[in-house]
């Protein structure tokens, strides 16, 4: 059963609006969401310097984008794209809706084996409208309740909620009136129209990842990225006539790989210098760039620019643990930070996120203070004036929105968590079976297997390098104590060991 | 705002299920709509005498379907589409939703002028899920309803709901999560796969009623009537899977004219002996009927067929105001019954009806009391077991479950109303601005342009051509009483007079 929205007398502007029949004056919100994309990936500097990642690659629309809105550097998401899209989509912590590696097939782990650890029986459906599918975290999403007060809502591109023939695989059982491309898969096949996005000539999709939807385009030489692009102004032209406010949910495939070559970039690209499989990339970056300004461009040409809120925001850190498809040595691609996607390290969960909001965020500013994925659940309720709702699930969440309008700070005093008591798949530092906190300056992960813990200044060491827990055993006696005492309240999962079935301490148990 | 569903410990079936994570066991629901379609289009006779027309035409998925099932014989709905539609999706008797008149384009009028009566200012544009679009009336869709239930809802074929670029034109507005097909348009452009489903070679639609979304059966030899079954039986495989009911509206386009030739059936019934257009009409039926026969198939191969209800309807009576498409005389299409499509005779407005439910409506059994469209909604809710839920618009609908269990009788005491205070287009009997009561045995149809007022005994005359208002004065004066006082009572509109200004009388006013 899902809960609902409530009407409220607070809820003033609509209901307003519900008696004089006037336009419903709410803002227009595009959350542009990028996947797999660190916080390097950009000509626009989210780090006090500005390093080589930012001088190679070209995002001038990031950079207008900021220009107009806040950049926060300390915007967190997981490290692997379901825990983070599930808690975007419930404003629950990873913790909570155990929704803690990728899902794709039903009732299918997707964790390498162990041969120490039993990993738990977390969700692997991923999550779910309604109540009684196994394995499955139920949800209201935030995108039914704006949708139920009254904005027409558009899903375009990467889905990834839910397992393959299970609820939650279908964008529209979330709440999106359009579905665009959304399924179950949290890849592609291919980007080439050449290769009809992953089917074969006879229209067979080669593999789950294959992008549906996209027919027209077969055959063509339009990347993907283009394509959704193309798609979604579409569907903004027809938005546009329906006097509602809409919400987009543009959320690229790209830059997952396949790292295919965007050929309107590549070359550009190779004269600079870079090598193939770095040129391809940055190639993939500026398509998903353009994008955005295209996105821009639509809202001014068509009057809405200054009724529209742009949330930019990336699922999970920047790919560096194989090197099949990216250049430089091991684990350096979102340099400053350590490691990439998979990991507990800054590399894994620190993205790059921009919020533009004509009126309220003042234009070209930029924030430090911390936040998480599950924030943005709450944020996009107050921004659509939705005051009084109610859902299926606990909102672990908080609204960022006192950051975007300075008059307040919910970083204050928060502690934010993550959990992952699995097994992605590639090896590297902070991949693997984690528990994590941060704590204002501090930042301890705890590995499930070792029971070794690892603690972090992170305004002084950006890169954790510098491991304190020797110097300051009582931050870590603290944390550790509030990281065990998150993880029971939430009802976390942790895994277990496989020679004696007992389950792993908590960080506060060892 | 929406009004939403409230959790009600009434809802056992579902309470349990939430909390038991048992499959949810309520039954799955076809609603199988065919639009245009007379009470004779069948060979399955829904009056006491067999007519030419059950002989001539061969349904023979709706004989098995009246062998599980309850046939109807007194079922109405509206003389006109949208009013139907409109009715359907909300629960709203006409009068009081106002979509009067047959919908396409936003904020067009599609009335015939009249140099005597200015039209009222109907809600040409619709019906609505949000407010403050002019000229539509708000509604909560009961779709909406049962997919926030728990239902995996299904929309194939033509919607009507809204006109372009209002937010009802999208059934995805409505609450269905998956729409085949519905849009805007109430009729179609071609049935012809030949034909791009009135698209030309270079994929542009020839008119606002080309089919959307068929492009993979374009250039192909497959009816559209075929290809939307085959769409709905690929979304019910995929609606298998999902561990939820599912609601399925099956609306077809069958058997609005074009009356293009259904290939499959049209030489069988040109060796019959019918002319050429009845020989098409008869094709165009069967296929609508092996539809039916195909999805009772499906059920059956599934293992769903005893968890099913099939909900069999048309939306107005059959065409007979224009011979270019029929044969046989003028407004005789429909005999017994007087008139057709756009008419309050009975022609107009009485239509074929049966429902299956195993277990709750005895096999092979005949209901004769009558009911009318809006009370689909509260009745499918009760199939669905949602008992408590909110609307932003009054339910004049009354469930007839008790008469599917035999415990009840909603007739008993209980009138009928019709508003149409619009000029459709074609003219013939009982076609025209007029509004309708029918209690009990009596009918009164009341003009508004002559004042004229009409009486009949519909049990003795079915066919109305024994008019009676001179014989029974007092029955004129009480219906036309219980018609002008329902009218008033739930804000119905009337014609004006153009040489004065003033609004016609009501008919209890004349």
């Amino acid at each position: 059963m899902k809960s609902k929205l409530l009407l409220s007398a607070a809820l003033l502007p609509f209901a307003a609006h519900a008696e004089g029949k006037q336009p419903d004056p709410r803002p227009n919100i595009i959350l542009f969401m990028v996947d797999d994309m660190g916080w390097q990936d950009t000509s626009l500097p989210f780090w006090t310097q500005k390093t080589h990642y930012n001088e190679a690659y070209e995002t001038p629309n990031m950079e207008r984008l900021a220009g107009k809105g806040m950049m926060f550097t300390q915007a967190y998401a997981s490290s692997i794209s379901s825990p983070t899209r599930c808690s975007l989509i419930s404003g629950a912590n990873a913790s909570r809706h155990k929704v803690t590696n990728w899902t794709l097939q039903k009732n299918k782990q997707t964790d390498r084996k162990s041969d120490v650890l039993q990993l738990p029986d977390w969700n692997y459906n991923g999550v779910c409208q309604v109540a009684g599918v196994n394995n499955t975290f139920q949800t209201t999403s935030f995108v039914e309740l704006i949708k139920d007060s009254g904005y027409h809502t558009i899903h375009c591109g990467k889905a990834h909620f839910g397992s393959i023939d299970t609820p939650g695989e279908n964008p529209t059982h979330m709440g999106f009136e359009v579905n665009i491309t959304g399924h179950a898969a949290g890849g592609l096949a291919s980007y080439l129209g050449e290769q009809n996005y992953g089917h074969t000539k006879d229209g067979k999709p080669t593999s789950p990842f294959s992008i549906p939807g996209l027919e027209k385009y077969w055959g063509t030489n339009i990347f993907a990225t283009e394509a959704l692009t193309q798609e979604a102004m579409k569907a903004l032209d027809q938005a546009k006539r329906l006097d509602q406010p809409f919400f987009l949910y543009m959320a690229h495939y790209a830059i997952h790989i396949p790292i295919d070559r965007d050929m309107r970039f590549f070359e550009k690209y190779k004269k600079k210098g870079l090598d193939d499989r770095e040129a391809a990339y940055a190639a993939l970056i500026e398509g998903m760039d353009k994008s955005l300004g295209d996105l821009m461009s639509w809202l001014e040409k068509n009057g809405e620019a200054d009724n529209t809120i742009i949330i930019f925001m990336s699922d999970n850190g920047g790919f560096s643990s194989d090197m099949h498809w990216r250049g430089g040595p091991m684990h350096t691609q979102n340099y400053p930070l350590n490691s990439g996607k998979g990991s507990a390290y800054e590399g894994g969960i620190r993205e790059p996120m921009i919020v533009s909001w004509p009126g309220v965020v003042k234009p070209g500013t930029k924030c430090d203070k911390y936040l998480l994925i599950e924030d943005f659940y709450p944020t996009i309720l107050e921004m659509a004036q939705v005051k009084k709702y109610h859902t299926v699930q606990p909102i672990d969440g908080i609204s960022f929105v006192p950051l975007l309008t300075g008059k307040g700070d919910p970083s204050k005093n928060r502690n934010l968590y993550w959990n992952c008591p699995n097994i992605w798949g590639n090896t590297g530092p902070g991949i693997g079976p984690t528990c994590t906190i941060r704590s204002q300056e501090w930042k301890l992960i705890y590995y499930y297997e070792t029971g070794k813990k690892e603690l972090f200044n992170i305004p002084q060491d950006i890169g954790e390098k510098n491991e304190l827990s020797a110097q300051y055993p009582s931050v870590v006696k603290r944390l550790s104590k509030e990281l065990g005492a998150y993880m029971r309240k939430v009802g976390a999962q942790r895994p277990s060991f496989k020679a004696t079935g007992k389950p792993v301490p908590w960080p506060d148990e060892i």
